[in-house]
């Protein structure tokens, strides 16, 4: 299928440009929620951060960065077939490597974790040397999940055996099982409750890398995001993550997914603002131009 | 008081009893949520009926019954793995199986609509002049869904195409495509917008025959039942459902289901309480004890 | 304009006069929720109403009456110490006797249910003929509950032994155990699942005697108040009031309450609505002058 | 300004067409809700439908018609200026009357009620024997509303200046002022309560004149529309509303407007999934090809 | 017990004493909501303030001060005609000139930001040394909001021009496009992000300086205060602003505000307390008895 | 697979274990909200902490413990009978000293906080050294509330008097009045604000002594925790007590309650996921074995 075929196009985000040409950076919403355990919801995340984005300044004062000067398209939703997860799987990979062949930075919205997945295994095909940076409040390192091994359970494990552990970096993880936490001791690059003193002792290291980051909503704290899948209490405050975005400018960011978000908890629509606000400061911080 | 006296252990449905073997009818909760087109979150369906019938009183002044008198047993939900159709089926099948094998009237509580289809097909493997009664505002007769043949959407149809569309009863259809009523006005026992009189009708031709229900909440009109998948105004009464119970008193029923509840859109929780009072009318309608 | 012109100070409910001495009608909270059984929150009830009444006009078209033209004074709540029920009985019985002794006629806003006993044993000190006019979905008649003979589901049974089942009017009741209903049916006058037809028929015999009338807000269907603590499926509409008011126009009524508004659990504010409405209804209609 | 700076598109209606030239209808949101003196938020509402029809099918079981077939546009939202009523007036106006002279029937949605004045003004200069049937709970007949004589409130008064009230319709009012009542039944075609019998004897002296259709959403009972700024109980059933469509296939309709949804307090969506069926409604009943 | 004593009439703000003579601080309420660019619902602010207020203690454990002690009365809400902007300054302004010709130090409830122009338009007539200390997310200084002049996002702006921006002092923004913050940084005195740094910088300049503060909720993180119209992420901890009340201790503090609170997004009523408790703390700090 | 293979029965607490005889600590729901003054609904606390504990992992992070090896039963809820105060304090004290005479360590889970004062008054006659840790946004040390002795307001000035102000030890409290500031300062151990400086300093004191711990969830700020009766803006962050709890391990915790959770007011569910984490983290650092 043509790119066009692949996906449908409604409400945009926040000052998206018309051209997907010119664009450097394509924001594109997969609303896949096939493997969520505890409660869903995360396929209407997409259209929810576009929404939400309205009530934004164009303008970052953290970045100092407009987006009236950033090329950007928003490319709509990827049409998935509901219950069928190879054949989301088949479409996501098509839709990434041609991004990827048209030298876009991908932006995703997530739907649930699991995205992450085939994404990364497309991009991985074009970077052999790509590096995960990880955000999240869970580990995600299962094994397999209730006799699945493909689950927002058990994705970065998933990631780790593609790519390496060591090119995996997470951050601000705190709740796992006994194994996870093993796993990630030993093996990932794995800085538990917080967020920022492990992202500055690794990014030396990240330098010049192509990176790849992939942002849980969760990670933050359930009182700044309840609108999520597995909220877990004892999280972070979004500054931290703004600050992320500030440190990572200037690496080589070559895509990104922002997921979990399940507008149906976000009684007060706080989460999907803060969703929308962390697209933003990627967007900005992850363009080149 | 003893210890035992003091306390409550729960959640099982109102007044279950604690014999599985005694039993004659089997709650069962199936909290499948895959194929959901438009709203998700099915799976909470069991345990908030199970909840929510806390708030009833175990006497039917309907049908002038008890729960008290009625030999059910609540087994719990199924293990399901998230994310595999083809396992779920699986387990579905088996579950429902042993059920019939052991002589037990199941009842099932969804969950999404699709987890019909695997129900119905393993009891048709026993009585093979089965008939479906169905209670729906969807017709769900599409023949594929977005490229998938097992779906919410299309379940009906999958029974039709099994046990024949003339075993196959709909009763208060609202919703559906040009292709849908055109089948269903064609093939099956069709009575759309309302559920009694076609139900009076048909009732005659059904006596003896071994019956399967399959009620999905959102037959009734979204102001009665706001907690579903896909809510479609303009719908029936509740007082049309347990007029129909009332009717089925006599007939040979051999299983039902109750589904597409999905409690986190029902901010009141009066859809789970509906449900739960359908269940009770059902068990105790059903019992031929 | 003046300081005073310009401002408005609140809230009574709707067009509430200013002078106690020439009402002829009292509006009074009690905000008791001590015995509910299944959720909570009635204690809220009373400022619900009147907050909602500001959405109201001040004219019936049902009665073609207006506020305006009916004296009837906000006395605000009734202060009660939470948790002990004796003390609470006791204030409600000393407001309800001085009501009565100024010659007014109380128009009280619950609160659970419970609250109609000690105004009722009250009133009756007064009134040895009264009957009781009580619209429900539940019958409230059990001897006991959980080792308790005062609570909210037993009311409607110390009423009938205080002033004799015979007296006592049973309209819309469509839950309860099989011996309430065996109770009902054997003693009181018992109308079941509807209002109106029973109204009818009763009316006559209850010509000129001195009425009070309790008003359970789950006699509405759940999709019309869902805002109660023990919401029943399969209730009548609001306009079944509306024209029950109409009937009462004319018959001596001495005293009435509304109870069972629990404004938490109504998240769109159309419980609330309804009550103030119905109280509307009732001052216009319980008027004599 | 020209059409296009006017407006702001975003999610289009379900199934919308693609070209404005070929439309014989055309959507457009006007969402201004300056002058509500209950609850706020109609200014969500055009959204709120356009993002709900996704959950509709696009064939209609009651008119046996099928959006497919159906040459309709969706403009957006016309763009308006905060808290300035005259300029939102010239706004309105200006598209209206393009909107006329392009040959299209308008399909407005709310945003508040007062919008159907500058609409109805702009369409009477084309058509000087336009009759308004107006479906409400609200008679909307005050002369003045806190002062002001553009409101929400007063909205259909000034309709009847302009027009005459002889050629003014009113279905379903069941609120009001004794004023307001008392004007309507002198002046205008009054049919309190309920819609369709009123409906029926009418539409004999409307037939072949030009025809302007407005639905106060909360004409419906608040169970089923919650969502809307002064929600009043004893309302119609949404199928009434339905069948009014049915009647009015054949006549001469020139616009309609469909107003008062208020998003935010649709605490389960069914509102705005009742205001989508009824556009859907509309635009095939009121399709001349 | 008398009857008085039984009850309790309501709702003033906690503890507000009965005089409007005797007063030294009086409580106002503007419900003005007319230029709101996002989410609408800030006129039912002061209402859910006051009854918010309930579920406070009458002590300051931060300021050691009891309400009990101190002299403020609550005047209600100012009544205000919907839609017209002119209108409503005209009466904020001819109240406010009354209060302060009283000698009152006014504490107004909002409503929206806006109403913050009128107050201190008028109050600058009497204080020509006027300083107002400005609490927000946003920096509220366009010069212009889609073509209207007198908007909430432009209030500040015109207060500069008014009073000199160097007389205005903003602390705590966090949003605002690149001309705001170029005007801010240049002319007032902006203290981006936080709250305390910048205030205890500036503190010794405004010793003696008759001030005006006005407190916009959302300067609060939207996770404490949800509902607002526009909740920006990253916000500051509401103890900064209870730190701020101590500082304030002993400055000539002649009026203030508390705006933007929107309770029908504040889904558990965390924002009403936390305003209702802000409110506590002006009040007692502010009192110079 | 087997029928109990393939089903989940439940709701006990996430890894309870099956055996009252082999269990160190017994979990025990207490769901009386009998006192509550502002806002009610603590008795479906303990479900709600129950169902929560589904979306938690057993292994804690924190304390590098596993559920997995911690002997704990869940007893499930006593029995109450509502409304009757005096019959609830003699259940509680009844169960509270079974569990002692069987040697287990008591979890309570709430209900209002009065249950902690007949917990602890058992308790006491057992451990005659008993300090008492009490973690709260209020002090709880009113004298009376109401004109009665046994109220939430007043838990733990009747513990005072029971055990001995010196013994009580009190953190985090942000809100009483003036005498109960002063009674607490003048005689607990009285910790305001915050919870680990003043934790920090009195363990040592504490080394040896038996142990209740009672945590009022509202000791956390609403933003995490606005599903309570009595919401205080201003509190702490929950890694306060989760530091609490690691710093309370070794100690001779000889019981525990967790209380005032009202699930209706946890709109998102966050407040029950909060206390159901709480909870795991005191089971697995109170355990001894």
């Amino acid at each position: 299928m043509k790119r066009d075929d692949l996906c449908v196009r409604n409400w945009s985000y926040l000052a998206a440009k018309d051209s997907y040409e010119d664009a450097e950076l394509v924001l594109m919403g997969i609303p896949m929620d096939l493997t969520s355990s505890f409660r869903t919801g995360s396929r209407e995340g997409p259209q929810a951060i576009r929404s939400a984005s309205e009530g934004l300044e164009e303008y970052s004062p953290y970045l100092n960065l407009d987006l009236a000067d950033c090329p950007f398209y928003d490319e709509g939703d990827l049409l998935l077939p509901f219950g069928n997860l190879n054949e989301c799987f088949d479409r996501i990979e098509q839709i990434t490597k041609q991004l990827v062949l048209d030298k876009k930075i991908p932006v995703f919205l997530g739907g649930e974790h699991l995205i992450s997945f085939p994404v990364i295994k497309s991009i991985f095909e074009f970077y052999p040397d790509l590096a995960v940076l990880h955000f999240d409040a869970h580990a995600d390192l299962r094994d397999e999940y209730l006799g699945e091994i493909y689950s927002h359970a058990t994705v970065i494990r998933r990631v780790c055996e593609l790519i390496g552990p060591d090119s995996v970096y997470q951050y601000g993880i705190r709740s796992g099982t006994k194994d996870e936490y093993a796993y990630g001791k030993s093996f990932t690059n794995f800085y538990p409750f917080q967020v920022l003193p492990g992202l500055e002792s690794s990014l030396p290291s990240l330098k010049g890398r192509p990176l790849y980051v992939t942002v849980d909503i969760d990670v933050v704290d359930p009182s700044y995001a309840p609108g999520t899948g597995t909220p877990e209490p004892g999280g972070i405050l979004p500054q931290e993550l703004f600050r992320t975005f500030e440190f990572l400018q200037g690496f080589n960011v070559i895509g990104c997914d922002f997921v979990e978000l399940a507008p149906v908890y976000d009684r007060s629509g706080i989460t999907s603002l803060l969703a929308a606000k962390l697209v933003r400061e990627g967007l900005l911080a992850f363009s080149q131009k």
